[in-house]
Protein backbone atom coordinates (compact mmCIF):
# COMPACT_ATOMS: atom_id res chain seq x y z
CA UNK A 1 0.00 0.00 0.00
CA UNK A 2 2.48 2.33 0.94
CA UNK A 3 5.29 2.03 -1.82
CA UNK A 4 9.09 3.09 -1.52
CA UNK A 5 10.61 6.17 -2.67
CA UNK A 6 11.84 5.71 -6.43
CA UNK A 7 15.38 6.10 -6.54
CA UNK A 8 14.64 9.21 -8.90
CA UNK A 9 12.63 10.90 -6.53
CA UNK A 10 15.35 9.92 -3.52
CA UNK A 11 18.17 11.59 -5.77
CA UNK A 12 15.59 14.53 -6.55
CA UNK A 13 15.08 15.26 -2.36
CA UNK A 14 18.85 14.75 -1.12
CA UNK A 15 19.43 17.57 -3.77
CA UNK A 16 16.80 19.30 -2.56
CA UNK A 17 17.47 19.64 1.19
CA UNK A 18 20.25 21.53 0.31
CA UNK A 19 19.57 24.80 -1.02
CA UNK A 20 20.09 28.43 0.11
CA UNK A 21 20.48 28.67 3.87
CA UNK A 22 20.72 24.80 4.36
CA UNK A 23 23.56 24.62 1.60
CA UNK A 24 25.45 27.64 3.18
CA UNK A 25 25.46 25.82 6.88
CA UNK A 26 26.38 22.81 5.20
CA UNK A 27 23.80 20.00 6.12
CA UNK A 28 23.53 17.12 3.92
CA UNK A 29 20.72 14.86 3.75
CA UNK A 30 22.57 11.41 4.03
CA UNK A 31 19.68 8.25 4.14
CA UNK A 32 16.13 8.80 2.90
CA UNK A 33 13.23 6.56 3.85
CA UNK A 34 9.23 6.69 3.30
CA UNK A 35 9.21 9.43 6.08
CA UNK A 36 12.31 9.21 7.31
CA UNK A 37 15.31 11.03 6.94
CA UNK A 38 18.61 10.74 8.46
CA UNK A 39 21.19 14.89 8.09
CA UNK A 40 24.62 15.39 8.40
CA UNK A 41 26.34 18.37 9.45
CA UNK A 42 30.37 18.63 9.94
CA UNK A 43 30.91 20.73 12.46
CA UNK A 44 32.99 24.04 12.00
CA UNK A 45 34.14 27.02 14.32
CA UNK A 46 31.46 29.19 13.02
CA UNK A 47 28.91 26.71 13.86
CA UNK A 48 30.02 27.89 17.44
CA UNK A 49 28.42 29.91 20.26
CA UNK A 50 30.24 31.96 22.71
CA UNK A 51 31.63 29.75 24.91
CA UNK A 52 32.35 27.17 22.14
CA UNK A 53 29.14 24.64 22.23
CA UNK A 54 27.29 24.05 18.52
CA UNK A 55 24.65 26.86 18.60
CA UNK A 56 21.30 25.93 19.54
CA UNK A 57 20.10 27.91 16.49
CA UNK A 58 22.42 25.16 14.38
CA UNK A 59 20.40 22.16 16.15
CA UNK A 60 16.96 23.97 16.00
CA UNK A 61 17.70 24.73 12.06
CA UNK A 62 19.32 20.82 11.61
CA UNK A 63 15.63 19.29 13.39
CA UNK A 64 13.28 21.24 11.24
CA UNK A 65 14.52 21.23 7.46
CA UNK A 66 15.09 17.66 8.44
CA UNK A 67 11.99 16.89 9.66
CA UNK A 68 10.09 19.05 6.58
CA UNK A 69 11.96 16.90 4.16
CA UNK A 70 11.24 13.80 5.69
CA UNK A 71 7.39 15.10 5.22
CA UNK A 72 8.67 16.05 1.75
CA UNK A 73 8.74 12.25 1.05
CA UNK A 74 5.32 11.18 1.97
CA UNK A 75 3.35 14.16 0.09
CA UNK A 76 2.76 14.57 -3.70
CA UNK A 77 5.14 15.48 -5.72
CA UNK A 78 3.59 18.85 -6.86
CA UNK A 79 2.94 20.04 -3.10
CA UNK A 80 5.57 21.74 -0.79
CA UNK A 81 6.33 21.42 3.00
CA UNK A 82 5.69 24.58 5.34
CA UNK A 83 6.51 24.41 9.00
CA UNK A 84 3.29 25.31 11.24
CA UNK A 85 5.45 25.42 14.43
CA UNK A 86 8.10 23.15 16.46
CA UNK A 87 9.40 22.99 19.80
CA UNK A 88 13.02 22.02 20.82
CA UNK A 89 14.71 20.75 24.09
CA UNK A 90 18.19 20.61 24.54
CA UNK A 91 19.29 17.65 26.52
CA UNK A 92 22.79 18.25 27.30
CA UNK A 93 25.67 20.77 25.74
CA UNK A 94 27.02 19.81 21.96
CA UNK A 95 30.53 20.05 20.96
CA UNK A 96 32.03 17.31 18.97
CA UNK A 97 33.17 17.41 15.43
CA UNK A 98 29.52 16.24 13.42
CA UNK A 99 25.72 16.25 14.01
CA UNK A 100 23.32 13.54 13.06
CA UNK A 101 19.56 14.22 13.43
CA UNK A 102 17.15 11.28 12.63
CA UNK A 103 13.70 12.75 11.69
CA UNK A 104 10.49 10.38 11.39
CA UNK A 105 7.13 11.44 10.80
CA UNK A 106 4.39 10.45 13.51
CA UNK A 107 1.72 11.27 11.88
CA UNK A 108 0.90 11.79 8.07
CA UNK A 109 -2.72 11.90 5.95
CA UNK A 110 -4.17 14.83 5.15
CA UNK A 111 -2.66 18.46 5.71
CA UNK A 112 -1.12 18.36 8.67
CA UNK A 113 1.98 16.56 9.12
CA UNK A 114 3.66 16.18 12.68
CA UNK A 115 7.44 14.63 12.95
CA UNK A 116 9.96 14.42 15.82
CA UNK A 117 13.16 14.48 15.11
CA UNK A 118 16.27 13.66 17.46
CA UNK A 119 19.94 15.11 17.05
CA UNK A 120 22.85 13.77 18.51
CA UNK A 121 26.52 15.02 19.03
CA UNK A 122 29.42 12.55 17.87
CA UNK A 123 32.24 12.70 20.00
CA UNK A 124 34.87 10.32 18.46
CA UNK A 125 33.29 7.03 17.72
CA UNK A 126 30.48 7.94 20.62
CA UNK A 127 26.78 9.76 19.74
CA UNK A 128 25.03 11.76 22.47
CA UNK A 129 21.56 13.03 22.11
CA UNK A 130 21.74 16.54 22.60
CA UNK A 131 18.27 17.63 20.77
CA UNK A 132 14.91 16.65 20.67
CA UNK A 133 12.23 18.48 18.48
CA UNK A 134 9.07 17.90 17.70
CA UNK A 135 7.72 19.65 14.28
CA UNK A 136 4.01 20.45 12.91
CA UNK A 137 4.30 20.69 9.60
CA UNK A 138 1.38 21.42 6.48
CA UNK A 139 0.96 19.75 2.77
CA UNK A 140 0.09 22.55 0.66
CA UNK A 141 0.05 22.77 -3.11
CA UNK A 142 2.99 24.33 -5.03
CA UNK A 143 0.04 26.73 -6.47
CA UNK A 144 -0.15 28.38 -3.40
CA UNK A 145 3.29 29.24 -3.26
CA UNK A 146 3.40 32.91 -3.55
CA UNK A 147 6.65 34.20 -5.45
CA UNK A 148 8.84 35.72 -3.87
CA UNK A 149 10.76 38.40 -5.96
CA UNK A 150 14.50 38.35 -5.22
CA UNK B 1 14.74 48.66 43.09
CA UNK B 2 16.07 47.37 39.16
CA UNK B 3 18.35 49.02 38.38
CA UNK B 4 19.34 50.08 34.80
CA UNK B 5 22.10 48.73 32.66
CA UNK B 6 25.39 50.83 32.38
CA UNK B 7 26.60 52.03 29.70
CA UNK B 8 29.41 49.58 29.48
CA UNK B 9 27.36 46.61 30.17
CA UNK B 10 25.17 47.57 27.09
CA UNK B 11 28.59 47.50 25.55
CA UNK B 12 29.47 44.58 26.67
CA UNK B 13 26.22 42.82 25.63
CA UNK B 14 25.77 44.15 22.03
CA UNK B 15 29.11 42.92 21.40
CA UNK B 16 29.32 39.77 22.64
CA UNK B 17 26.28 38.66 21.16
CA UNK B 18 27.31 38.65 18.02
CA UNK B 19 29.68 36.26 18.24
CA UNK B 20 30.38 32.57 16.11
CA UNK B 21 26.88 31.31 14.34
CA UNK B 22 25.35 34.91 14.95
CA UNK B 23 28.35 36.59 13.13
CA UNK B 24 28.46 34.48 10.44
CA UNK B 25 24.51 34.98 9.96
CA UNK B 26 24.92 39.06 10.37
CA UNK B 27 22.31 39.15 13.45
CA UNK B 28 23.31 42.09 15.49
CA UNK B 29 21.91 43.55 18.75
CA UNK B 30 20.77 46.98 18.27
CA UNK B 31 17.95 48.11 21.38
CA UNK B 32 19.19 47.00 24.86
CA UNK B 33 16.67 47.84 27.97
CA UNK B 34 16.95 45.35 31.26
CA UNK B 35 14.78 42.35 30.16
CA UNK B 36 14.76 43.50 26.78
CA UNK B 37 16.29 43.31 23.68
CA UNK B 38 15.91 44.09 19.82
CA UNK B 39 18.21 42.43 16.88
CA UNK B 40 18.48 42.69 13.86
CA UNK B 41 19.27 40.88 10.15
CA UNK B 42 19.64 42.12 6.76
CA UNK B 43 18.33 39.45 4.96
CA UNK B 44 20.76 37.79 1.99
CA UNK B 45 20.22 35.55 -0.11
CA UNK B 46 22.00 33.08 1.62
CA UNK B 47 19.31 33.08 4.42
CA UNK B 48 16.80 31.96 2.18
CA UNK B 49 15.22 28.57 1.66
CA UNK B 50 14.19 26.09 -1.57
CA UNK B 51 11.00 28.79 -2.35
CA UNK B 52 13.18 32.22 -1.51
CA UNK B 53 11.21 32.64 1.46
CA UNK B 54 13.41 33.22 5.02
CA UNK B 55 14.07 30.08 5.86
CA UNK B 56 12.96 28.90 9.48
CA UNK B 57 16.05 28.22 11.13
CA UNK B 58 17.10 31.54 10.79
CA UNK B 59 13.94 33.24 12.35
CA UNK B 60 14.36 30.38 15.01
CA UNK B 61 18.05 31.17 15.71
CA UNK B 62 16.62 35.21 15.83
CA UNK B 63 14.08 34.23 18.24
CA UNK B 64 15.73 31.98 20.72
CA UNK B 65 19.53 34.09 20.78
CA UNK B 66 17.62 37.40 21.23
CA UNK B 67 15.51 35.85 24.04
CA UNK B 68 19.19 34.35 25.96
CA UNK B 69 20.84 37.75 25.50
CA UNK B 70 17.74 39.50 27.01
CA UNK B 71 18.19 37.28 29.57
CA UNK B 72 21.74 37.75 29.75
CA UNK B 73 21.12 41.64 30.50
CA UNK B 74 18.93 40.30 34.19
CA UNK B 75 21.88 38.05 35.35
CA UNK B 76 25.20 38.60 37.38
CA UNK B 77 28.14 39.56 35.07
CA UNK B 78 29.15 35.82 36.74
CA UNK B 79 26.85 33.97 34.83
CA UNK B 80 26.08 32.49 31.60
CA UNK B 81 22.72 31.71 30.22
CA UNK B 82 21.78 28.44 28.32
CA UNK B 83 18.58 27.66 26.36
CA UNK B 84 16.46 24.97 28.25
CA UNK B 85 13.96 24.63 25.43
CA UNK B 86 11.81 26.75 22.79
CA UNK B 87 8.79 26.66 20.64
CA UNK B 88 7.95 28.97 17.85
CA UNK B 89 5.09 29.73 15.79
CA UNK B 90 5.66 30.49 12.42
CA UNK B 91 2.60 32.66 11.68
CA UNK B 92 2.97 33.53 7.76
CA UNK B 93 5.72 33.73 5.21
CA UNK B 94 8.34 36.27 5.53
CA UNK B 95 10.33 37.25 2.52
CA UNK B 96 11.38 40.91 3.24
CA UNK B 97 14.50 42.92 3.69
CA UNK B 98 15.14 42.60 7.04
CA UNK B 99 14.06 40.78 10.13
CA UNK B 100 13.61 42.46 13.54
CA UNK B 101 13.22 40.14 16.39
CA UNK B 102 11.65 42.00 19.75
CA UNK B 103 12.42 39.38 23.13
CA UNK B 104 11.34 40.45 26.26
CA UNK B 105 11.84 37.80 29.65
CA UNK B 106 8.04 37.32 31.60
CA UNK B 107 9.47 35.50 34.09
CA UNK B 108 13.17 36.13 36.13
CA UNK B 109 14.45 35.20 39.81
CA UNK B 110 15.82 32.23 40.23
CA UNK B 111 17.53 29.97 38.24
CA UNK B 112 14.96 29.79 35.10
CA UNK B 113 14.09 32.27 33.45
CA UNK B 114 11.50 32.01 30.48
CA UNK B 115 11.21 34.85 27.86
CA UNK B 116 9.47 35.49 24.37
CA UNK B 117 10.30 36.59 20.84
CA UNK B 118 8.57 38.33 18.20
CA UNK B 119 10.06 38.37 15.04
CA UNK B 120 8.89 40.82 12.37
CA UNK B 121 9.38 40.79 8.02
CA UNK B 122 9.68 44.29 7.45
CA UNK B 123 8.90 44.80 3.59
CA UNK B 124 9.74 48.40 2.28
CA UNK B 125 7.93 50.40 5.44
CA UNK B 126 5.70 48.10 6.61
CA UNK B 127 6.49 45.25 9.01
CA UNK B 128 4.77 41.84 9.63
CA UNK B 129 4.69 39.57 12.50
CA UNK B 130 5.82 36.22 11.50
CA UNK B 131 6.83 34.07 14.47
CA UNK B 132 5.99 34.09 17.86
CA UNK B 133 8.22 31.89 20.28
CA UNK B 134 8.87 31.01 23.96
CA UNK B 135 12.40 30.72 25.33
CA UNK B 136 12.99 28.44 28.67
CA UNK B 137 16.62 29.61 30.04
CA UNK B 138 18.76 28.54 32.75
CA UNK B 139 21.35 30.59 34.41
CA UNK B 140 23.71 29.12 35.45
CA UNK B 141 27.54 30.12 36.91
CA UNK B 142 30.40 30.80 35.12
CA UNK B 143 32.27 27.82 36.55
CA UNK B 144 29.83 25.66 35.85
CA UNK B 145 30.48 25.61 31.93
CA UNK B 146 32.38 23.01 30.64
CA UNK B 147 35.60 24.40 28.46
CA UNK B 148 35.44 22.73 24.99
CA UNK B 149 38.93 22.36 23.43
CA UNK B 150 38.29 23.71 19.37
CA UNK C 1 -14.50 44.90 7.31
CA UNK C 2 -14.62 42.80 10.52
CA UNK C 3 -18.02 42.50 12.09
CA UNK C 4 -18.21 42.05 16.08
CA UNK C 5 -20.20 39.30 17.05
CA UNK C 6 -23.91 39.58 17.37
CA UNK C 7 -25.01 39.29 20.80
CA UNK C 8 -26.91 35.53 19.65
CA UNK C 9 -23.72 34.61 18.97
CA UNK C 10 -22.06 35.57 22.08
CA UNK C 11 -24.70 33.84 23.90
CA UNK C 12 -24.30 30.72 21.79
CA UNK C 13 -20.46 30.74 22.23
CA UNK C 14 -20.38 31.30 26.06
CA UNK C 15 -22.97 28.13 26.96
CA UNK C 16 -21.45 26.15 24.05
CA UNK C 17 -17.68 26.84 25.88
CA UNK C 18 -18.94 24.93 29.27
CA UNK C 19 -19.86 21.65 27.86
CA UNK C 20 -18.02 17.97 29.22
CA UNK C 21 -15.11 18.30 30.94
CA UNK C 22 -15.32 21.82 30.71
CA UNK C 23 -18.51 22.25 32.96
CA UNK C 24 -17.18 19.46 35.04
CA UNK C 25 -14.36 21.41 36.34
CA UNK C 26 -16.49 24.35 36.68
CA UNK C 27 -15.03 26.80 33.83
CA UNK C 28 -16.72 29.48 32.70
CA UNK C 29 -16.58 32.10 29.72
CA UNK C 30 -17.20 35.88 30.97
CA UNK C 31 -15.78 38.10 28.48
CA UNK C 32 -16.43 37.66 24.67
CA UNK C 33 -14.86 39.98 21.78
CA UNK C 34 -13.91 39.05 18.40
CA UNK C 35 -10.80 36.81 18.62
CA UNK C 36 -10.73 37.40 22.20
CA UNK C 37 -11.94 35.34 25.26
CA UNK C 38 -11.94 35.68 28.98
CA UNK C 39 -12.89 32.42 31.13
CA UNK C 40 -12.82 32.21 35.16
CA UNK C 41 -12.77 29.38 37.41
CA UNK C 42 -13.63 29.36 41.05
CA UNK C 43 -10.87 26.95 42.49
CA UNK C 44 -12.36 24.21 44.55
CA UNK C 45 -10.00 21.76 46.58
CA UNK C 46 -10.48 19.26 43.55
CA UNK C 47 -8.49 21.50 41.52
CA UNK C 48 -5.53 21.25 43.72
CA UNK C 49 -2.50 18.75 43.48
CA UNK C 50 -0.19 16.89 45.99
CA UNK C 51 1.19 19.97 47.54
CA UNK C 52 -2.09 21.86 47.41
CA UNK C 53 -0.60 24.13 44.49
CA UNK C 54 -3.56 24.18 41.85
CA UNK C 55 -2.82 21.72 39.48
CA UNK C 56 -1.16 22.12 36.02
CA UNK C 57 -3.57 20.40 34.03
CA UNK C 58 -6.13 22.73 35.30
CA UNK C 59 -4.53 25.57 34.01
CA UNK C 60 -3.58 23.73 30.72
CA UNK C 61 -7.07 22.94 30.00
CA UNK C 62 -7.87 26.70 30.79
CA UNK C 63 -5.39 27.70 28.74
CA UNK C 64 -6.70 25.55 25.47
CA UNK C 65 -9.95 25.58 25.92
CA UNK C 66 -10.34 29.23 26.11
CA UNK C 67 -7.93 30.27 22.81
CA UNK C 68 -9.94 27.43 21.13
CA UNK C 69 -12.70 29.41 21.79
CA UNK C 70 -11.50 32.81 21.21
CA UNK C 71 -10.78 31.28 17.82
CA UNK C 72 -14.34 29.43 17.23
CA UNK C 73 -15.63 33.28 17.33
CA UNK C 74 -13.71 33.70 13.97
CA UNK C 75 -14.76 31.24 12.00
CA UNK C 76 -18.15 30.47 10.20
CA UNK C 77 -20.70 29.25 12.20
CA UNK C 78 -21.06 25.81 10.68
CA UNK C 79 -16.80 25.52 11.37
CA UNK C 80 -15.61 23.47 14.27
CA UNK C 81 -12.48 23.99 16.10
CA UNK C 82 -9.68 21.45 17.09
CA UNK C 83 -6.67 21.86 18.62
CA UNK C 84 -3.18 20.77 16.62
CA UNK C 85 -1.03 21.32 19.34
CA UNK C 86 -0.26 23.66 22.73
CA UNK C 87 2.48 24.77 24.43
CA UNK C 88 2.56 26.11 28.40
CA UNK C 89 5.25 27.44 30.41
CA UNK C 90 4.33 27.36 34.18
CA UNK C 91 5.71 30.94 35.36
CA UNK C 92 4.87 30.67 39.02
CA UNK C 93 3.07 28.38 41.50
CA UNK C 94 -0.34 29.16 41.40
CA UNK C 95 -3.13 28.55 44.36
CA UNK C 96 -5.24 31.55 44.73
CA UNK C 97 -8.97 31.50 45.21
CA UNK C 98 -9.52 31.93 41.30
CA UNK C 99 -7.84 31.70 37.98
CA UNK C 100 -8.26 34.25 34.96
CA UNK C 101 -7.66 32.90 31.34
CA UNK C 102 -7.36 35.64 28.75
CA UNK C 103 -6.72 34.09 25.15
CA UNK C 104 -6.36 36.30 22.26
CA UNK C 105 -5.64 35.12 18.50
CA UNK C 106 -2.41 36.17 16.87
CA UNK C 107 -3.06 34.59 13.81
CA UNK C 108 -6.28 34.29 11.34
CA UNK C 109 -7.21 33.38 8.06
CA UNK C 110 -7.31 30.14 6.58
CA UNK C 111 -7.52 26.75 7.79
CA UNK C 112 -4.48 27.48 10.78
CA UNK C 113 -5.16 29.78 13.88
CA UNK C 114 -2.39 30.27 16.48
CA UNK C 115 -3.70 32.18 19.78
CA UNK C 116 -2.33 32.74 22.82
CA UNK C 117 -3.76 32.39 26.00
CA UNK C 118 -2.20 34.19 29.86
CA UNK C 119 -3.30 32.69 33.05
CA UNK C 120 -3.71 34.85 36.02
CA UNK C 121 -3.86 33.25 39.75
CA UNK C 122 -6.24 35.70 41.76
CA UNK C 123 -4.63 36.23 45.48
CA UNK C 124 -7.60 38.52 47.28
CA UNK C 125 -7.00 41.65 45.44
CA UNK C 126 -4.17 40.86 43.38
CA UNK C 127 -3.56 38.50 40.47
CA UNK C 128 -0.41 37.24 39.17
CA UNK C 129 0.51 35.85 35.65
CA UNK C 130 1.29 32.15 36.17
CA UNK C 131 1.53 30.79 32.93
CA UNK C 132 1.35 31.66 28.87
CA UNK C 133 0.28 28.86 26.50
CA UNK C 134 0.67 29.10 22.39
CA UNK C 135 -2.22 26.98 21.13
CA UNK C 136 -1.92 26.37 17.42
CA UNK C 137 -5.38 25.13 15.88
CA UNK C 138 -7.50 24.08 12.93
CA UNK C 139 -10.45 25.05 12.07
CA UNK C 140 -12.77 22.29 10.05
CA UNK C 141 -16.11 21.93 8.11
CA UNK C 142 -18.62 20.54 11.18
CA UNK C 143 -19.36 17.73 8.36
CA UNK C 144 -15.65 16.74 8.48
CA UNK C 145 -16.34 15.75 12.10
CA UNK C 146 -16.80 12.10 12.69
CA UNK C 147 -19.69 11.52 14.87
CA UNK C 148 -18.93 9.16 18.12
CA UNK C 149 -21.22 7.11 19.44
CA UNK C 150 -21.52 7.55 23.38
CA UNK D 1 25.01 1.72 38.84
CA UNK D 2 21.25 2.49 39.14
CA UNK D 3 19.33 0.69 41.58
CA UNK D 4 15.41 -0.54 40.90
CA UNK D 5 12.52 1.00 43.03
CA UNK D 6 12.08 -0.92 46.25
CA UNK D 7 8.53 -2.01 46.72
CA UNK D 8 7.78 0.11 48.82
CA UNK D 9 8.81 3.41 47.18
CA UNK D 10 6.64 1.93 44.23
CA UNK D 11 3.72 1.94 46.72
CA UNK D 12 4.18 5.33 47.68
CA UNK D 13 4.49 6.65 43.96
CA UNK D 14 1.54 4.65 42.70
CA UNK D 15 -0.53 5.87 45.60
CA UNK D 16 0.97 9.36 45.99
CA UNK D 17 0.10 9.84 41.88
CA UNK D 18 -4.02 9.82 42.83
CA UNK D 19 -4.89 13.00 44.81
CA UNK D 20 -6.31 16.14 43.89
CA UNK D 21 -7.38 16.62 40.53
CA UNK D 22 -5.63 13.53 39.61
CA UNK D 23 -8.39 11.56 42.05
CA UNK D 24 -10.77 13.30 41.23
CA UNK D 25 -10.84 13.18 37.27
CA UNK D 26 -9.81 9.10 37.75
CA UNK D 27 -6.49 9.02 36.49
CA UNK D 28 -4.48 5.69 37.92
CA UNK D 29 -0.71 4.65 37.98
CA UNK D 30 -0.43 1.22 36.73
CA UNK D 31 3.44 0.19 35.90
CA UNK D 32 6.29 1.67 37.25
CA UNK D 33 9.87 1.30 36.60
CA UNK D 34 13.14 3.92 37.52
CA UNK D 35 12.29 6.84 35.00
CA UNK D 36 8.76 5.00 32.98
CA UNK D 37 5.61 4.96 34.36
CA UNK D 38 2.35 3.62 32.58
CA UNK D 39 -1.24 5.76 33.64
CA UNK D 40 -4.68 4.83 32.84
CA UNK D 41 -8.11 6.12 32.28
CA UNK D 42 -11.44 4.99 32.02
CA UNK D 43 -13.12 7.32 30.09
CA UNK D 44 -16.42 8.43 31.09
CA UNK D 45 -18.84 11.02 29.45
CA UNK D 46 -17.30 14.00 32.02
CA UNK D 47 -14.03 13.64 29.97
CA UNK D 48 -15.88 14.49 26.55
CA UNK D 49 -16.40 17.74 24.69
CA UNK D 50 -18.82 19.57 22.70
CA UNK D 51 -18.91 16.54 19.71
CA UNK D 52 -18.22 13.91 22.22
CA UNK D 53 -14.23 12.84 21.92
CA UNK D 54 -12.12 13.25 24.71
CA UNK D 55 -11.05 16.36 25.73
CA UNK D 56 -7.55 17.34 25.32
CA UNK D 57 -7.23 18.84 28.60
CA UNK D 58 -7.97 15.21 29.88
CA UNK D 59 -4.95 14.12 27.43
CA UNK D 60 -2.82 16.88 28.53
CA UNK D 61 -3.24 16.73 32.06
CA UNK D 62 -2.40 12.68 31.54
CA UNK D 63 0.68 13.72 29.48
CA UNK D 64 2.07 16.29 32.03
CA UNK D 65 1.26 14.62 35.47
CA UNK D 66 2.96 10.75 34.02
CA UNK D 67 6.16 12.49 33.22
CA UNK D 68 5.80 14.37 36.13
CA UNK D 69 6.01 11.01 38.24
CA UNK D 70 8.13 9.34 36.19
CA UNK D 71 10.35 12.04 36.70
CA UNK D 72 9.66 11.47 40.85
CA UNK D 73 10.96 7.59 40.95
CA UNK D 74 14.50 9.55 39.66
CA UNK D 75 14.71 12.11 42.28
CA UNK D 76 15.76 11.47 46.27
CA UNK D 77 12.41 11.15 48.09
CA UNK D 78 12.59 14.45 49.82
CA UNK D 79 12.98 16.22 47.01
CA UNK D 80 9.35 17.38 44.62
CA UNK D 81 9.28 17.34 41.00
CA UNK D 82 7.60 20.57 39.25
CA UNK D 83 6.88 21.35 35.78
CA UNK D 84 8.39 23.94 34.24
CA UNK D 85 6.41 23.59 30.80
CA UNK D 86 5.46 21.25 28.65
CA UNK D 87 3.85 21.15 24.36
CA UNK D 88 1.78 18.04 23.65
CA UNK D 89 0.67 17.41 19.99
CA UNK D 90 -2.62 16.41 19.61
CA UNK D 91 -2.33 13.63 16.48
CA UNK D 92 -5.81 12.26 15.91
CA UNK D 93 -9.40 12.67 17.93
CA UNK D 94 -9.54 10.28 21.12
CA UNK D 95 -12.96 8.65 21.63
CA UNK D 96 -12.47 5.24 23.65
CA UNK D 97 -13.24 3.20 26.20
CA UNK D 98 -9.77 3.99 28.31
CA UNK D 99 -6.52 6.15 27.86
CA UNK D 100 -3.00 4.89 28.42
CA UNK D 101 -0.28 7.25 29.01
CA UNK D 102 3.12 5.98 29.27
CA UNK D 103 5.94 8.48 29.78
CA UNK D 104 9.85 8.04 30.05
CA UNK D 105 12.11 10.33 30.98
CA UNK D 106 14.94 11.17 28.38
CA UNK D 107 17.09 13.05 30.71
CA UNK D 108 17.65 13.06 33.92
CA UNK D 109 20.70 14.48 36.55
CA UNK D 110 20.84 17.43 37.57
CA UNK D 111 17.39 19.83 38.75
CA UNK D 112 15.90 19.72 35.02
CA UNK D 113 14.32 16.75 33.98
CA UNK D 114 12.79 16.37 30.86
CA UNK D 115 10.04 13.46 29.49
CA UNK D 116 8.12 12.32 27.11
CA UNK D 117 4.51 10.86 26.91
CA UNK D 118 2.62 8.93 24.39
CA UNK D 119 -1.03 9.04 24.92
CA UNK D 120 -3.12 5.79 23.50
CA UNK D 121 -6.56 5.34 22.87
CA UNK D 122 -8.16 2.16 23.68
CA UNK D 123 -10.75 1.52 21.06
CA UNK D 124 -12.37 -2.27 21.73
CA UNK D 125 -8.90 -4.58 21.35
CA UNK D 126 -7.50 -1.46 19.68
CA UNK D 127 -5.04 1.15 20.85
CA UNK D 128 -4.20 3.84 18.47
CA UNK D 129 -1.30 6.82 19.40
CA UNK D 130 -3.54 10.35 19.69
CA UNK D 131 -0.66 12.43 21.72
CA UNK D 132 2.55 12.98 22.24
CA UNK D 133 4.28 15.50 24.69
CA UNK D 134 7.72 16.56 25.52
CA UNK D 135 7.57 17.60 29.59
CA UNK D 136 10.39 19.85 31.16
CA UNK D 137 10.25 19.07 35.06
CA UNK D 138 12.28 20.37 37.64
CA UNK D 139 13.41 18.61 40.74
CA UNK D 140 13.65 21.35 44.24
CA UNK D 141 14.10 20.14 47.76
CA UNK D 142 10.90 19.58 49.58
CA UNK D 143 11.62 22.31 51.91
CA UNK D 144 11.99 24.80 49.20
CA UNK D 145 8.13 23.83 48.32
CA UNK D 146 5.90 27.14 49.81
CA UNK D 147 3.37 25.57 52.54
CA UNK D 148 -0.63 26.75 50.93
CA UNK D 149 -3.11 27.32 53.26
CA UNK D 150 -5.85 25.87 51.92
Amino acid sequence: MEKELSRSRIQFLKKDYSRGFIADCGFKAVNYKRGYLESRLKVLNRHRQQDHYIHAGVIATMADHTAGYAAFSLVPEDHRILTIEFKINFLEAAYGQALVCRSRILREGGQILVGESEVFDQRGREEALVAKAMVTLRSIHESKIKPIQK
